[in-house]
């Protein structure tokens, strides 16, 4: 059976064919690539038929197209429905489909932006409906385009608190133009779910989060298709369908099983079979919505604000007022915050551009998430919160570099410097977190002009940035207008005489400059480095500094795992020149509350400490 | 005003006087530091000074006491408040409040267990009442006596998912010795909350989640009072008493006023007499109820399972068995899962003990948070999920070392090596992540006898340690019953003439030998050294290494960031003996799906990547 373009509106047996036609291509590509997920693909697949058959507006041809619905897999591992449908969309062949889960193939074991069709990569449950929200809030308040976002949820993760901060942000913000659709197969990875087939007990949780339940029969097609039917003429609420799905329908034996999470099946000839064997239906998607003008972002001169050498302010001052200088140039930045903003300093460009400044409340997973979904439709977000808040959010981090996304991350009150407000407010492993994710870039400036200029660099940095910042105020030490590149650092202080380099980042900076006025007046000429750029570290500068002083001193606000001083060791770890000798300074004790300054000699991370290690380290020298 | 132990039940009257003492002691305690939250101490006074008064059961002159109630601010920057009562409770002096976030004070910024009437440690907001839920679990299910648990919730932190978590936890769970008090002062850190003063809109949710909900007037002792009465008759259902309040109740200028989050009151003088001065009340605290006999952990032989040598076997499958046994031998022992027991094999444990086995659905805060709990009234938790998911909980683990919480993390699927799934579910950064808590152990195992081992030696290991394992089978190289150190490592291939020197963990470890094998064929003899101590890594071994064979070559199924390279390099920070050349394998690109076989190689970290390094480390000796 075909359907051709003429036909605007399968019929309902048409799309009974289509459910078991994509139920047909998840149990074939899973057997052929001998692992997958078919039977969390088959209990879907007659909520996807009705879906792509008769609401999804998508030009497949033009995967960019700017009006295009949206389409998440939050169960990211029902990929072989998803295969399943782009094929029969005629967007993907029937060979390609048979390449999942191969070496070199677009369809990969969890949907990734890979395949142009993908806006975001999940697999890590709870987090395609905080990413959905994230594009239904772009469409409603920046795009402004009447564009719908679809997202395909599984039952077990309705477990994870990031679906209820999303089911809160999306519930409040009234976005109509979003629908989840939950599969509610009973079966989870391990066993049955919490609630089961309680379907009752799912609605009261998200009617009493403002959202409007439609619950299904997600196995009748003509009740699918009145529920999306509902779902697409509610105004002023998501919606959510809460289909009563079998886990495997469609074969005997395998329906509604336990034990049979993430296999093929057994006897895939004998499933097709039973489902009818192969079928090739092509289904015309329905064309976008045109209303509505795209989005042109506006730009003009950026115009930093400046500082004069010798005034004190917090970096985090100078990262609040430089974003907002930003949001003045650049049409396309956009702001979120964690309710923070007074702390962050994100509050200045909420004051200048509310229209784009997004209050996350006290919800960091579904801040980053919100994140990746504005810049899946080309918006350039920076989110800030303290740096250690950061950690509440990392697996969202993670999965937005396997997103591909262009994220620009702000933490504030880093390390012990803080002082008196103690260790659960001090991020003292955010360089170690930030570090370990694929492709970033990680900054750490010590004054406020070198602040501003690594704000402007981050906005057109591709991959997860993050700028690290300081709660207190420090002296600005560079004069205004000076360039500070991403993988550069900047040498403080520097003889043809050094006989050691230390090198520091942030508030240690300044701490390092007073340890060679102590150096120097001890007769011993040590060399400082301003390693802002912690990833990618200035390798260069580093092997310089090695081979002329031949002692480096490392002397960091954090942990010492994972932070500036792996990063400088990491210079020496590609098979070249050794190392010299080296001493890490870090946080080594856990802190309590004091005054900064305190804090900064009972961790032994200031001045004296350094110029002591440096005396140590180069032999003695001088008084100990 | 004195309450003696003869007046049991303090009258109306004595509590209002008792808010207000609470409300005097924060306001002066934060005006001493300089620093501190009085105004959200103050909105919740009068709630505790009725819990304090007639409600908790405690004796505060034995916090260890198993019958002692459980109180957690979960709204930790209220910690004046906290303070404020246990001076009223005659657990502390007024000099002592006067030291409030002075170096050395026992009284932080925000309370951690070096205070022995605080069990866990508080700050970051969204935890208390998700460890409050892991206490109430331990009272009911472990435990099994009748003490309470009683948490103070600030309105802001209802926006964290992981509350959520907790309250789906907790209800379905029907902990009905548990009570929640949020104190609903509707301004946030930044500004006014989502809902404000909606209590209503709270308690939707929160009843739809299965709590019993009370609406009060948390300025009204005599509504407190009957809130609290309500809760306690409670049966079947955990509760929350949701009080509407006023931030800063009871200082005119300073009541329910934006901006003034976090800081001390501008004229404490005023403000105390405005309270109507000091008082020096002290309240005879409820003694415990003692129905119930406390828990005696038996424990007999440990008899681990054992593997012959040549056997391929999964480590988590290992892990899982051992864990099991452990369980035999041990009473303590517990186990949580996010729903993935049959991946990580705690599903062995929950056949044999399913009465220690707690499944937390994939909730993976909640767990982190349970298991804290229950650590924290002595049982010896381990918890486990994939090694990618442990970034969900984060900021939970970052916090349970605050707590100085003993807690035995399991991270299965670590690394490429888990074939087609892809990069959603593959952990890359587990190593980083572990290595940069503080007091952390790291343990990467590389064969099931030495998985089972290092099984047994966490469980009487102090702080967070950190079990990496790996999905597919791995070839049996140790003979049953051999001794595995924490700190240690083996030596696998060793002469005297060694060139180079592969440190190597878990799956590469079978690369290694791999990979020294061909090195020898070419008439390289190399080290191998197995480091399934990432943390602490075995320092005098490689340093040994290092000084012997001249040449380091580090290979990890990991991001380069954080991992074993780094944990080697670390050796020579301490200003000792610099490095010898030094080459670290790791995954550089952003894998996809493929067989794990193809996943090693395609990453540079299979056999022939690492003799490939290794020759060209030692300067091109052999065929390159």
């Amino acid at each position: 059976m075909a359907v051709t373009k003429a036909q605007t509106r399968p019929s309902l047996d048409q799309m009974v064919e289509l459910g078991q036609q994509l139920r047909v291509d998840a149990v074939r590509c899973s057997a052929a690539a001998g692992s997958g997920h078919p039977t969390s693909s088959m209990s879907a697949a007659d909520l996807m038929a009705v879906l792509l058959a008769r609401y999804l507006r998508y030009d497949v041809t033009d995967p960019d197209d700017p009006y295009n619905d949206h389409l998440v897999f939050s169960k990211g591992h029902a990929s072989p429905l998803l295969y399943a449908m782009l094929r029969a969309a005629g967007a993907i062949s029937t060979e390609e489909l048979m390449t999942y889960r191969r070496l070199g193939s677009r369809l990969e074991g969890h949907p990734t932006p890979r395949l142009p069709w993908v806006d975001v990569a999940t697999g890590s449950l709870g987090q395609g409906l905080p990413l959905s929200v994230g594009m239904a809030l772009t469409g409603a308040q920046l795009d402004r385009l009447p564009y719908r976002t679809w997202v395909l949820c599984g039952d077990s993760e309705l477990a994870e608190g990031s679906m209820w901060e999303a089911f809160e942000h999306a519930g409040v913000a009234g976005l109509d133009h979003l629908t989840a659709i939950v599969d509610v197969n009973r079966l989870g990875q391990r066993g049955p779910t919490r609630h089961q087939w309680d379907l009752d007990a799912y609605a009261r949780r998200m009617a009493a989060f403002g959202w409007r339940v439609i619950e299904v029969d997600g196995h009748d097609i003509a009740d699918i298709d009145r529920a999306f039917a509902q779902a697409v003429s509610t105004s002023g609420r998501p919606q959510v369908i809460l289909a009563r799905t079998r886990k495997g329908q469609g074969v005997a034996g395998v329906e509604d099983q336990e034990g049979l999470h993430g296999k093929p099946l057994s006897d895939p000839d004998e499933a097709v079979r039973q489902l009818g064997g192969v079928r090739d239906m092509t289904v015309p998607v329905q064309t976008p919505d045109r209303a509505g003008t795209p989005h042109r972002f506006p730009s003009g001169p950026l115009t930093l604000p400046t500082y004069q050498v010798g005034e004190k302010e917090a970096t985090r001052t100078a990262f609040g007022r430089a974003l907002a200088a930003l949001g003045d140039a650049r049409g396309d930045v956009v702001v979120l915050d964690g309710e923070v903003a007074d702390s962050t300093r994100t509050e200045f460009f909420a004051g200048t551009h509310p229209d784009r400044f997004f209050e996350c409340y006290i919800a960091e997973q579904q801040m980053v998430a919100a994140a990746v979904g504005m810049q899946a439709r080309g918006w350039a977000p920076f989110a800030a919160t303290f740096a250690a808040f950061w950690t509440r959010a990392f697996d969202f981090v993670r999965m937005a570099a396997i997103s591909r996304a262009n994220l620009r991350l702000c933490g504030s009150h880093a390390g012990v410097s803080i002082g008196q407000d103690g260790p659960s407010q001090m991020g003292l492993e955010d360089l170690a977190v930030f570090r370990a994710v694929h492709g970033s870039t990680v900054l750490y400036p010590c004054d406020a002009n070198q602040t501003a200029a690594l704000v402007a660099a981050m906005a057109d940095q591709a991959g997860i940035s993050y700028l690290r910042t300081t709660r207190g105020g420090t002296p600005v030490i560079y004069p205004p207008g000076e360039r500070f590149p991403i993988g550069g650092s900047r040498t403080l202080r520097h003889s043809t005489g050094d006989r050691v380099t230390i090198l520091a980042a942030g508030v240690t900076v300044h701490q390092a400059i007073a340890a060679a006025d102590r150096l120097a007046a001890d007769g011993i000429p040590a060399r400082v480095i301003d390693a802002y750029s912690v990833k990618p570290i200035d390798a260069d500068a580093v092997r310089t500094a090695a081979r002329e002083t031949g002692h480096l001193v490392t002397v960091e606000d954090h942990w010492p795992e994972g932070g500036l001083g792996d990063a400088v060791l990491d210079v020496f770890a590609d098979g070249g020149e050794p190392s010299p000798r080296v001493r890490k300074l870090a946080v080594r004790e856990m802190p309590a509350s004091a005054t900064p300054d305190e804090q900064l000699r009972a961790a032994g991370i200031d001045a004296d400490a350094i110029a002591d290690a440096a005396r140590a380290l180069i032999g003695g020298t001088g008084p100990a």
